[in-house]
């Protein structure tokens, strides 16, 4: 399946699109291929960027003291920008774990097409709707939890992300080190 | 200034209101007034509800082994749901911490209002992006934060919630004890 027939079958999710509004989508040449490794957002770039990932994995994350400190993992049909604000400019890098093909829009896009398709709004709404309650849902488990529970709840809820994503990251990610980590996993395997 | 007025005058920040749609948002009955220390929401409360702050503070708590955890404050102009689904329960409890004006919606009457005023959907869309935005930014500043810088950060993003909440509830949503929050604010004083 091409990256084109992905993007319609995931807003076909949420309402059936017509011709005319798969063309226009077609014509947007929205899709982008990035190879494991590449950085796709750095700080201080321009904030007025949105990325829909439709396959692979990007990591989101600060430099800090000349350390990476890795905040949010994106996978398949899920959104980030940099900042809401436009005139801003970006305070955290974002690169890519796997080869991944991304969807990458401006606010001039999104007004050309919410004025051709306003239904379009409506998805875009219940989507902000959804990943708001979702992100806060992720922060209140992560500072109710302890790392080891952090880990747990990762495992349960994106098992997929502790085999895609290379350790250190994961570590980062819980906000541990990677030999804190590996003492969590084997506690872990132990009770097993 | 009344509490409809306080609502109209946060709406035509980002749009101009017609007379008609003044007339529905009135008839809606959406105003709601709650005494401090009130309990609005529940664990296990139905989540076909949206809270958004016109006047005062609501703190939100998860109850854990009997002890509440404090996640969230809400002040003017803020909203929040207890969940996406709302078919779901809520997981937390909601309570104001000053005497406050709350307009509450579902997502019945979010519906008649959307149809009848379309460009209404713009409007929400916009506050759901910012808000994510904002939440995601807080996260990202919480993951990379020791709890005095978490409580600097506050400081100087949110000094009114200083002002207004009890230090033990700030403790809580720092995620430390508010003997170690003493021992913070000693310190900083200090500094100064």
């Amino acid at each position: 399946m091409n990256s084109e027939s992905k993007l319609f079958d995931y807003i076909e999710q949420f309402m059936p699109l017509t011709a005319d509004e798969r063309s226009v989508l077609s014509e947007f040449n929205l899709f982008h291929f990035f190879e494991k490794g590449m950085v796709i957002l750095e700080e201080g770039d321009n904030t007025d960027i949105n990325f829909f990932v439709l396959e692979g994995c990007v990591r989101c994350y600060y430099i800090v003291d000349g350390e990476e400190k890795t905040t949010a993992f994106y996978t398949e049909n899920e959104n980030f920008a940099p900042d809401v604000d436009i005139q801003a400019k970006s305070k955290f890098y974002a690169s890519c774990v796997e080869n991944s093909i991304i969807l990458v829009s401006d606010s001039k896009m999104e007004k050309v097409f919410f004025e051709k398709f306003p239904r379009f709004e409506t998805l875009c709404r219940l989507l902000s709707e959804r990943l708001l309650a979702k992100v806060k849902s992720d922060f209140d488990i992560f500072k109710l939890s302890s790392p080891e529970e952090r880990y747990i709840h990762l495992v349960e809820n994106r098992p997929d992300l502790i085999q895609r994503v290379p350790q250190h990251f994961i570590a980062s990610y819980l906000g541990i080190t990677p030999v804190s980590l590996s003492r969590i996993r084997g506690r872990l395997a132990k009770k097993v």
